[in-house]
């Protein structure tokens, strides 16, 4: 078993084309061992997204910290704020944004470990 | 896409041999389509814990709330706390324990959805 404190996390800035000020933590990943579940954290600053995408893995999320809006493939903006779960299914176009402008939105992004 | 947020949800006891003031909730599952991982969310009361036991399939956890208690399969007692992440292996003796006697501990496993 391995035991990760959130504050241990060091978050690599995420430099996929349509992302802004958004970094990436791994964890628990293939390096641990995972054999399905891969738990990443993403961090958004304020004004900070993911790519507004589809892709043929799920997302299986829990907000951490802050607010922030789930965009579907319609473009109508969902909030989101800590405490919330949010499942995004296969092939649905999707974007995450801080919907604040002064504080982090972190939350977990887990996917199959092959997508990690 | 779906969203859930925490408060929403309404547990369920756990009544498996060896569980102790534990309730489950499962915010994102089958009953969503979920096509890999499902979520349960276990809120252990003062006293409560889950059973000292193995399985085939892996854990992954996120802590929400509280102070608890991950026991390896030496015996041995790990704190687990707010922010923090775990992975117990498959086949890996387990026990889930909140530590603290006035507040409740609150956790999320996620498991493959074939043992939701």
């Amino acid at each position: 078993m391995k035991i990760t404190p959130l504050s241990d996390l060091s978050g690599q800035p995420v430099t996929m084309e349509g992302a802004a000020h958004v970094t990436r933590s791994v964890p628990i990943g293939k390096a641990d061992g995972a054999p399905n579940t891969a738990v990443r954290v993403f961090t958004m600053a304020p004004g900070g997204h993911t790519p507004y995408h589809a892709h043929a893995w799920e997302h299986t999320n829990y907000i951490i910290a802050g607010q922030g809006e789930l965009v579907d493939a319609e473009g109508r903006a969902h909030p989101l704020k800590a405490g919330d779960f949010a499942l995004v299914l296969p092939h649905e176009k999707h974007q995450y944004r801080n919907a604040s402008a002064s504080e982090p939105f972190v939350m977990i992004c887990a996917v199959p470990k092959s997508y990690e």
